[in-house]
């Protein structure tokens, strides 16, 4: 993964927000405790608590109240990466066994629960009414783009509905994140609908990128095969792309019609296809430009060290390796 | 079931309750909806809404907050319903298939999730911060308490487990219930304090009379067999009496050691001499001492109609019968 280091304050902010999170099972069953360690334990770079943190600095936000904020947010994305590994048998993240790999599905959901409970706790805590609001608004559209995609199959080569999932599944609680600082920061109209389309920019080109990474990232890494995305019927960016470049190849009939390539040969084929055409390339342009868009909001804000950090994390999510 | 007719205005706040639960899919996916709408076909008395409800007239609460404060309650113990029945493979609540019984468990668990969202959406809209973290700290409790029965079992005779268990699973909403009506009518200090006495007495005994009826209810209204706690190797209060009455019993060995009774005729015998002993007289004993205290506290209050209403709803609360 490419280097990103966050500013000493937020950096140090980041390590009060692991710390809240771990001790959100203090008092509670001593399972939910080692539930809670297991899942934060994979790490990562915390970019939704470093967004969180970095634009609240930057708008002049009281640091007690942005850790916990930013842990809300955590917590929720957290949750829901539980509810979903159980839903899809996921065996891996990031490397790390699942929850609902060592668990029962009984009790992955009951864990996924408890650590909504603590998300809406924690979300309460910064005890801004706007700020929880748009905290439960957001889980009902993750939770709703999730229902979506169940009900209606992934198996679209529809541009507006892939953006339109992308959205549910992670721009928006990346929209949320930069809203929330903002809000909580008492920043006015204008720059807290800025930070939201700033928000909104990164999260989705934050997608895209994860979307690319499934066809040209390090397998051990991702801990899942190349084109997983595809095996499973999702049709991401690229294969978007590829569709719209090279209609007429008989290997994406299936997904003109709307149905899943279930032939092994065929996906390893396609996934290679894809893999070595420009899509990727065009995909990873699409994500610049949400990248650009995001940048443009940010620059209408004065200079600060913290801007300077935010248009470093944005520059990240596009060029991140894994 | 005992006739329970609640005051005009609070039975114009339910219909408006339900309207409003009714219309937290609008937007989402249709079937969402559809999901929602069986959820909320059982109907029921609504007890913690009116519970609610009627808390907050008695108090001088606004009806415009009330509303959604009630409608969160019940979307909360909607939801953990949702997620409860899954796990436990149940077909039928209230004579009516569950939602895990018609949609995969993926499709369930993620229509749970979106009733938590909009119980907390609903919640925020009262925008009073300590409501908004009382019921997040509460859906923590439930989860808890669920997970905790998951991982320790049931089987033990331990008053006092029973009694926490009970709490987490029912007297911490009703709880919730009274007192966040007492909150959101500016109640001192005090009364807030009473309410929740109130509101917990009234929830513990609700969890006793509905443990009673597992024993004494009609089969076809409640829709499992009798006894089917046991048969899932939950001890309730019938079952610690009689085993504190009857501690030599041979068919309670298992019990005693920890161990749910496998045998179906064994169980069947247990059943039945639980059900014709003194051990359902005295579990219903304790669930009216508990209305009493409960009683007791709202006597401390002025007299109303409304406080004559609760009474009713405490009365209920022992009397009913399935």
């Amino acid at each position: 993964m490419n280097k990103l280091t966050y500013l000493p304050p937020v950096q140090e902010g980041i390590l009060e927000v692991e710390k809240l999170m771990r001790s959100q099972a203090e008092g509670f069953h001593p399972d939910l405790k080692a539930a809670l360690d297991l899942l934060l334990s994979s790490g990562g770079k915390r970019i939704r608590p470093a967004l969180t943190l970095s634009a609240g600095r930057m708008l002049g936000g009281d640091p007690n109240t942005l850790i916990p904020l930013a842990a809300a947010i955590e917590l929720l994305h957290t949750a829901t990466l539980v509810h979903d590994d159980l839903i899809d048998g996921s065996l891996l993240r990031r490397g790390i066994p699942t929850l609902n790999s060592q668990w029962t599905p009984g009790a992955t959901v009951l864990t996924g629960d408890f650590i909504f409970a603590r998300a809406a706790k924690m979300a309460a805590e910064t005890k801004s009414v706007p700020v929880i609001q748009l905290f439960a608004q957001t889980l009902s559209v993750i939770v709703n783009g999730e229902i979506t995609q169940l009900f209606n199959g992934h198996c679209s080569t529809d541009r507006s509905s892939y953006f339109s999932r992308i959205y549910s599944k992670t721009a928006s609680l990346f929209e949320t994140s930069a809203t929330s600082a903002a809000i909580i920061s008492k920043a006015p109209e204008n720059i807290i609908e800025k930070m939201k389309h700033f928000g909104y920019e990164l999260g989705m080109a934050f997608q895209i990128i994860d979307d690319i990474l499934d066809f040209t990232g390090d397998q051990s890494m991702i801990g899942k095969p190349v084109g997983s995305d595809l095996r499973q019927g999702i049709v991401t960016l690229p294969v978007i792309e590829y569709c719209e470049h090279h209609p007429n190849d008989p290997l994406i009939k299936p997904i003109q019609n709307h149905e899943c390539v279930q032939d092994d040969h065929q996906i390893n084929q396609l996934v290679e296809k894809i893999h070595s055409s420009s899509s990727i390339r065009d995909a990873h342009l699409e994500a610049c430009q949400f990248i650009d868009r995001g940048i443009k909001e940010l620059m209408a804000l004065p200079k600060s060290l913290e801007r300077d950090a935010l248009e470093e994390i944005a520059h990240y999510i596009v060029d991140r390796r894994i």
